[in-house]
């Protein structure tokens, strides 16, 4: 007997059938005694879909009214899924995210949750209701609907969980929990049972797109554990993650892959203070996000400072940095485009070594050049060429699993 | 300078281009110095949509869910709406139900409206905004989402006018005003410039299907002249419906024709105190509406007691009569399907004689028979048969105007 959060994503819910498949895991934890509340994204491509019309509109649309108009496609759901619940016998009521509330700050279409007045589902859960949430979307101070940007659904389920001091909250999905590398690429990637917050936000900042950096944090901050599953699979366990207590005897948790992934080095940059700062902050004036820094010293008076980028944002980068040579005192731009980052991650790292050159020796064998080499505590990043990395991840996969 | 209200209904902003064409209304008042609110319904077929998609979850849907899911269809619009005129330079925005708030009873799926909090929009007048309001939605005292049932819209639309004390409520739709009669039937149907409330009520409930009740009869209690204009069209007119202070020299403001009505006589009831409501009653037990009641009171001991009601209750009523009859000391049930309402309208009818003769007359000339007499003050109601009843309008039509 506990209080049980589960999330449905758009895939799980995109068709009636698939609504039916949702009842059940609901009812079935609901049945054992559980208090259950339920959130849900929009139903398969109907946010896409209202995209589109809006495009019709505007190009840049006014950010307040695009909030409005993308919130509508979790109030169906809810509807619907609240309507299925009845039908079937069960006491359910939905809440909009301005019902509930949960309250965001006024960042439309990117929004940050404030609070969330969890006593509203303590009392419906009183009365005995299931209770089905829209996710993704809050109200602002001002009572204006916000919505919370990509991974928004998984984040309000478990800032949700955190107010109702859940049990766990499920995220169902449509694979069978968070696997060591992309299944679809690697035979043999493996499903991980257990997983560390940290060593998920890690995974996730890398590209392995299962749960969302914001929601990972969230759980942390609570200690919600998250359980991610497959929607419609009977006994599923899938991955869990959680506090990081009982994983220490694990060598690394996965790989990750992110493609299109560019690096710029700036050549012959005088050695001196404020010249790093000057480059980075040209680049964010421009908006251009930059990942992985690395910076070699010499003992010489220049030095070298290379970095990571989108490849969407290369032209834009090099323009950027050509113009400003001189005011950079740069000898030269360099680049290499069509790379992708391979990652391992694992909290075990820390304390073993050998694993980097675990890693490093499975790229040898396969003769694959390595373009950058960067470390955090529990990660070891490379950029490979694009059109091996694929190749990499497997080989790197075969060599610790 | 004043308050305009405006409602644009479905078809009227069912694409993009009429979005368009209701942004040309809207600027134009708001050019010339007025504050505008506009009101509108949910695009084209969206509600209908909606609907369908929740027959396949069930036939007999939760009602509170009912009204989260059809609500939706304002919502896109009204952020539409604010989006295209932000896109042109104005500063609108969007407000649901809730957020003005619409207050409303409890009864989801009809919901009559209790209070608007008009401060909303006369804060955001002050402000230089243009304000667009989903129409056909509220909420209730408890936080959840009611709809007004058929009509909504405008309903919605006067009542706000009513609250601003609007200087007038302007229905746009797909026809440039009322009619003397349906003009797809009625070749040289007139427009109606200007007709009383009263008689525009009388001719709503008779199956003009313009203007709803509900928004009518709002409009005459609060004074608030309305409208009504075709979507699009430069420099209308429209018809006014407002106070009857002008009309009173028109003879008849309109006829209108309702179709699929039976005729049902009780013959022979005994002529006592009770038996009619008896029948009545018995009646309403079995939720059959009843329309027009005709009573001939004889010298003799028996009464024949006749009304109207749809003919697809005809089969339930005969039913319920039949297993009645000796409760109701009745002698025989005949009917008539197949038959059609035909009725005049109009507030001049009060003072003046003949009008009734000349509606006969006209039917007389066409050898058209009389089900049915019955007559109010400003309402002269007669019913044909319904292969009979476009000749009968047209008769009637050509007698008066």
């Amino acid at each position: 007997m506990g209080i049980i959060v589960q999330k449905f994503g758009g895939s799980s819910v995109a068709t009636t059938e698939k609504l039916e498949k949702v009842c059940n895991h609901i009812t079935k934890e609901f049945e054992k005694g559980n208090d259950v509340a339920v959130i849900v994204s929009a139903q398969g491509k109907t946010t896409d879909r209202l995209i589109t019309e809006e495009k019709e509109i505007t190009n840049s649309p006014c950010k307040r009214e695009h909030d409005v108009l993308v919130s509508v496609g979790e109030q169906i759901t809810i509807s619907k899924l609240a309507m299925m619940l009845n039908d079937k016998g069960y006491k359910a009521i939905s809440l909009t995210g301005w019902q509930l509330p949960i309250i965001t700050d006024d960042n439309f279409g990117n929004a940050k949750i404030k609070s969330i007045k969890s006593e509203t589902i303590l009392d419906l859960f009183e009365k005995g209701y299931i209770v089905v949430i829209a996710g993704f979307q809050g109200i602002n101070e001002n009572g204006e609907i916000t919505t919370l940007g990509r991974g928004g659904s998984d984040t309000t389920a478990v800032a949700i969980a955190a107010s109702l001091k859940a049990d766990k909250c499920d995220i169902y999905t449509d694979v069978d929990g968070i696997f060591t590398t992309d299944p679809s690429k690697v035979e043999n990637a493996k499903k991980i049972d257990l997983i560390s917050y940290d060593e998920m936000l890690e995974l996730s900042s890398l590209g392995a797109k299962v749960l969302h950096n914001r929601c990972v944090e969230i759980g942390k901050k609570f200690d919600i554990p998250i359980v991610v599953k497959e929607t419609g699979k009977e006994n599923s366990t899938g991955t869990i993650v959680e506090n990081s207590k009982y994983l220490e005897n694990m060598e690394i948790s996965g790989i990750a892959k992110d493609d299109n992934i560019s690096r710029v080095t700036v050549m012959g940059l005088e050695n001196k203070i404020g010249k790093t700062y000057k480059v980075f902050k040209l680049l964010a004036e421009h908006k251009i996000n930059i990942d992985t820094i690395v910076q070699s010293f010499g003992e010489s008076i220049n030095k070298n400072l290379s970095f990571t980028i989108k490849t969407s944002d290369l032209a834009e980068t090099l323009k950027v940095l050509e113009e400003n040579k001189e005011y950079l005192t740069a000898r030269e731009i360099i680049h290499f485009d069509n790379l992708s980052k391979v990652s391992i991650v694992g909290i075990g790292m820390t304390n073993r070594t050998g694993i980097a050159a675990k890693m490093f020796e499975a790229l040898y064998e396969e003769n694959i050049n390595m373009h950058l080499i960067s470390t955090s505590e529990i990660k070891i990043t490379v950029l490979v060429n694009q059109d091996e990395s694929d190749r990499a991840v497997k080989a790197i996969h075969n060599k610790f699993f």
